[in-house]
């Protein structure tokens, strides 16, 4: 077994706190991982506090890491000893369905997609994440870092990153179309990098007016204020996609009569209560409102690719494993330009 | 001027009540149709209630009218006189725009489809429907009715038919694919008849237990009563879309759960209260949920075609002028296999 320190919370009240565990020893299609840097995400703090009901304890979160490769099983034919490695928010799925087979493996059909912490394998163990120095994951779920990228920054790619690239590439963002991006946080300010980045016309909706220099400095071709009076009537009917990063509960509808025909809003927030969609803001135009989840393992290695060639990575403020529970609070407060990062080196 | 005699609604709190009115002289590009047969549509009501809060009095409702072709204008080109002619929901739009271009002309771009009634035309005139005796339209939103279809069994193939064709067609509703319909009304009953003559396996949800025989003949190859218990659980996954054509509130949630990835659910049956959508439903599988009006007059018209083709009409009641209020809230109750008729001679 590989003997791990890191930080857990052992229920949903109490503080992340320094935890010692273990990790399977590799397997011969495994590759154990000395983490370097871990992404801080709200969805760790939702889990966390098992705000969405089903949270299992001792939990050690994390899912966006990056780290050296720290030794490979005896079949594993990715990876070699000194490598960057990176593990995102899945470690492993059923492969055999067909979202598995179409590279979608974090829509498993048979609802067998192994999320890195807060899962449970198929030996009945619980998977631990990124707040902690070691992880071994079979390589299949293991992607490569560009040489180029800083380390630190590259790894909210592995969540921030794949979760805004997805959607954006699935609905055709790209030169002559005009993308919406709401909010401007961990996910928001990803999602304006990738949609520049793929020629698109991007506009970025924001309520703070303190916002507007940084969106443009990221990449927003526009910026609306939704605070202004009737800040949509000019822009209706104009946007051939809308990504809905911001996970507090909000009103939709007037976004979705921005879009064109047949056009489609699509959040990756995801607000705890419902969404209050009337029928008609559907129904005139033929619109769609979608949801998307992260992104499968063969298209998180071509976003990080797609990163390095561009020089795309992160906006972060560093942090240590001391000021986790304070880093939280933060993020909750949106207070952080754009995601935190743990340096392993701070346990 | 056309004098034309039928009935309106005078305010949002009056029944309908026998009017005469006038159309304007047609056109040289005008259809005048003497109206045999008007189906009675929820929406009427809605709109004569002003339930969607837009209505325009007095207001002669009806938008599935079919009837024979009295007159006509210089220029038309596709009417003579003696033809069975059917007018739906919409008389107008811009024309020009892309939506109108690309044959969608209920969802212009400009705002400017103009309703059949509770519509005000460039004159500034209101627009009167299908409950009386006459109607001047020009041709270009005229569509045929095929000889071989009862023409008062054909007259609700312009609203109920066409609602429910176009979402059925745009979404790929076929061979080799599995549809569900949610109710079994006026909507529900032609949603089954068109993905079953599609060559799709369909399946019919229905709260109600004595209409599971009905679903059967209508071309149900399966029926799922959603008041069983966990009646969802083994169908999760297995859908390629589902057509939502329920109009009284209801929870889309376990419908979401049971599309395959990427799949989509639509409503027509456009419910006033907003639909309340947990983002996880949605985000689980990348799925859409959207929505559908009518469809446009070339699709309208390869509609009837079709019918024609498939001797598909409308299951119906004929009613008469005297018995309009008692049949709208016979109508409101859900009492009616399917579709209410009025006959013109009733007037």
């Amino acid at each position: 077994m590989v003997a791990t320190k890191g930080y857990a919370v052992q229920s949903a009240t109490t503080p992340a706190a320094p935890f010692a565990y273990e990790h399977r020893e590799p397997g011969e299609k495994d590759v154990l991982i000395d983490i370097r840097f871990c992404g801080i995400c709200h969805s760790d703090i939702h889990q966390a506090r098992n705000e969405w009901g089903n949270s299992m304890y001792p939990m050690v979160p994390g899912h966006e890491i990056v780290g050296t490769v720290a030794r490979v099983g005896s079949k594993v034919k990715k990876f070699k000893v000194g490598d960057i490695a990176a593990v995102g928010c899945m470690v492993d799925s059923c492969r055999e369905c067909a979202s598995c087979k179409a590279g979608e493996e974090q829509y498993c059909d048979r609802g067998e997609t192994l999320w890195t912490y807060n899962g449970r394998d198929k030996q009945g163990n619980l998977t631990f994440g990124g707040y902690g120095d070691h992880i071994v994951v079979d390589e299949a779920f293991v992607v490569s870092v560009p040489k180029n990228l800083d380390p630190a920054a590259a790894a909210p790619l592995l969540c921030a990153g794949i979760t805004t690239y997805s959607p954006l590439k699935h609905w055709g963002a790209g030169p002559g179309k005009k993308i919406g991006v709401v909010g401007l946080g961990g996910l928001g300010h990803m999602a304006l990098k990738f949609s520049h980045a793929f020629g698109a016309k991007t506009v970025q909706f924001t309520t703070s007016a303190n916002k507007v220099e940084d969106a443009k400095k990221l990449g927003a071709d526009e910026v609306i204020l939704t605070k202004d009076p009737d800040w949509h009537v000019k822009h209706e009917g104009t946007f051939d996609f809308i990504l809905d990063c911001v996970s507090a509960p909000h009103d939709v509808t007037p976004y979705m009569a921005l879009l064109k025909r047949d056009s489609t809003m699509c959040t990756v927030g995801i607000p705890e209560s419902p969404i209050q969609l009337p029928a008609f803001a559907v129904a005139a135009g033929r619109k769609s409102f979608s949801g998307s989840a992260i992104g499968g393992i063969n298209e998180t290695q071509e976003m990080l690719d797609f990163c390095g060639e561009h020089n795309i990575v992160s906006d972060i403020e560093m942090t240590s494993f001391d000021k986790v529970n304070e880093a939280w609070e933060r993020v909750i407060k949106g207070d952080v330009k754009y995601r935190f990062v743990l340096d392993l080196k701070t346990l």
